[in-house]
């Protein structure tokens, strides 16, 4: 038996690591109004006010667009769980945590795993996708990370899915990172299942995976022929979310489904271009900042997402320790590198709430002052 | 585009289906606190307090105890990824909803399923059980539920658990209704795998699947060769959860841990065993009303769950019409059958901060009040 226990009273945080990013109070205000159970008609009419929010956001009303009831991870794992078959030929892209992962899982559900790799900051070039596609015609799934949050990539999706078009090869892409913060159209583009999460553009908790899949992929996957498991099968979960009167499938997140319909309801109002222009700016002006304290970025200056900065640690300052200063001295949370093998990065996201030069600005105020007093201070 | 959407507003309704259950305020309450990033030093050492109080409430100190980020199917899903691989002969009991869903879940990964079937309301006697283990003493795992949710049946599981020792074959029990609400001892009984839910007993809203893991059932899993998905993945959860520093694996749905933080301790301060006797009494109270009402409960009643009530629709009674008149005229929810196969009940929980005798006569007095305006008093 544990001591008693206190109630939790943790710190204020400005949150500008990779993710989560600070909450909209009027998401948490959200999450207080009364809860009702997973049947009530009028929770039936708040899943539907979900989807067809989420369909704005995402772009794209045919196909299926709605929230998993599970973090970014688990629309990463319902790709793959879904999308394929054991056995299947999977082309993945990779030049960051992100896109190792999601070839892990294509291994782990037996694909025919074909990694096209770059090293950590780069771009993978969509020439060399191509080729991939062209010696495996046969390719169930094509996947790529739109924005690599371990390393601040941007990948020239807009480009690829064009090149793509005509191809039986479904298109899949991580949006966990874009979602809300940079252009993103799977319809208009042609993005066969796109999977997100809700703690960065969307200004929201982490907790769900908001996911949108073309018209054809869920016919592929009506198609499939091995089962897939339960709780992200995405056959089941059309029933639950847009089926009326819907089958239970699991008992839905209720509060978390409430802060996404506020978060989302908000990011309409501000508007889905205007939400983007808003991260373009505090990003340009944040990385302006940077470089002119003499500092460098991680990724090709021709694809360096605006969201999110992965900012290289000068040799022989101490990555942790600056992190951990700035985080109890300026109560701001940045993130190191990712995993075992990334290189040694600070990586700074402005998303959400904190996507303003505002922002911008006390981040880079309080990265000099502790580098400064680091002993190496950025010369401008 | 959707037209303008309001913020949410839904009605304040008392939570007395089979779950949701409503949330303690301080529950609630907790989600307000500033939020902390899932790597943040602070919220690591939440997460070791939240598996303390969670091996408290489980009464397990041994093995693996953490919530999943998914909900209570999720926490059925992990079992059968983690504990069984593909050709496994695996016996699972059904009398309800929730068996057949372990059932289907076997099938879907792949086991040679040994099911073991009573009707609905019926408990699944353990000597079947165990005769189905005499004639497959290589089983992997057997399955049963501990609290049928669509039934209200409770099974025997200690008895299960302790005729079952000394075999090989592990134990996997569904507590979703079941945890924070009557007995359950996974250490002293011997139960290798419980998983559970968070908006029952345990007051909190819907997001996250306590499980807890017997040492040797961890072992089974370290050694097991099939790989297992990715976000429900055990070994990866382990290293997540408890390892220090920890291995990234998800971003941790942060709100609903300070919830869960919050309800656990809560529950310790009450102390589990009060809570176990609170819904005891609030439970024996509305039956004994329900039946002198003149209505029938569905349970074998040697096995009644007091937590969850089945009663029978009378004949010529319309189950949904009075389900929604209490809805609607009374502002409490009820639950009807769940599935096509159900046979007409409604479903009154008593759980979490609704397991009171005050709660139990609002609810029974609701129902005559509806029932006798139906034109089908119930007599004394």
């Amino acid at each position: 038996m544990p001591a008693t226990h206190q109630p939790l009273d943790p710190p204020d945080r400005l949150l500008c690591g990779p993710g989560p990013a600070n909450v909209e109070p009027a998401v948490v205000a959200a999450m207080q109004r009364p809860m009702l159970g997973h049947m009530d008609p009028d929770l039936q009419d708040i899943l539907a006010e979900v989807v067809a929010l989420l369909e704005a956001v995402y772009r794209r009303s045919e196909g299926l667009t709605l929230p998993l009831s599970g973090t970014g991870t688990a629309g990463m794992e319902a790709g793959i769980a879904n999308l394929t078959e054991p056995g299947d030929t999977v082309i993945v892209g990779a030049s960051g945590y992100f896109g190792f992962c999601i070839q892990e899982l294509a291994r782990r559900y037996g694909a025919n795993l074909v990694a096209v790799n770059a090293d950590w900051g780069e771009v993978v070039a969509n020439e060399r996708l191509l080729e991939a596609l062209e010696e495996h015609p046969d390719a169930r799934l094509l996947a790529i990370v739109h924005a690599e949050t371990s390393t601040g990539v941007a990948h020239p999706l807009r480009e690829l899915a064009e090149a793509m078009s005509g191809s039986e090869t479904l298109l899949m892409a991580d949006c966990v990172t874009s979602l809300g913060a940079i252009e993103l159209e799977p319809a208009q583009w042609g993005i066969d299942y796109c999977y997100s999460c809700t703690q960065k553009g969307l200004a929201n908790p982490p907790g769900m995976s908001p996911i949108s899949v073309s018209e054809r992929a869920l016919e592929r996957i009506r198609r499939r022929i091995a089962p897939v498991g339960f709780y992200l099968d995405i056959t089941l979960l059309e029933q639950y979310w847009i089926e009326r009167p819907a089958a239970y499938h699991h008992t839905a997140p209720i509060l978390n489904i409430y802060a996404l319909h506020e978060g989302l309801r908000l990011m309409l109002e501000e508007g889905v271009e205007a939400r983007w222009k808003r991260h373009a700016e505090a990003g340009a002006h944040f990385q302006r900042r940077v470089r002119e304290g003499g500092l460098e970025l991680l990724a090709d200056p021709g694809h360096q997402l605006p969201q999110l900065t992965a900012i290289r640690v000068p040799e022989g300052m101490d990555e942790k320790e600056v992190q951990m200063r700035l985080l109890q001295e300026h109560d701001i949370e940045v993130g190191g590198g990712l995993g075992p093998t990334a290189p040694s990065i600070w990586r700074v996201g402005l998303m959400g709430p904190n996507a303003t030069t505002a922002t911008a600005d006390r981040v880079i105020d309080a990265f000099e002052a502790v580098l400064a007093d680091a002993g190496t201070p950025p010369s401008p």
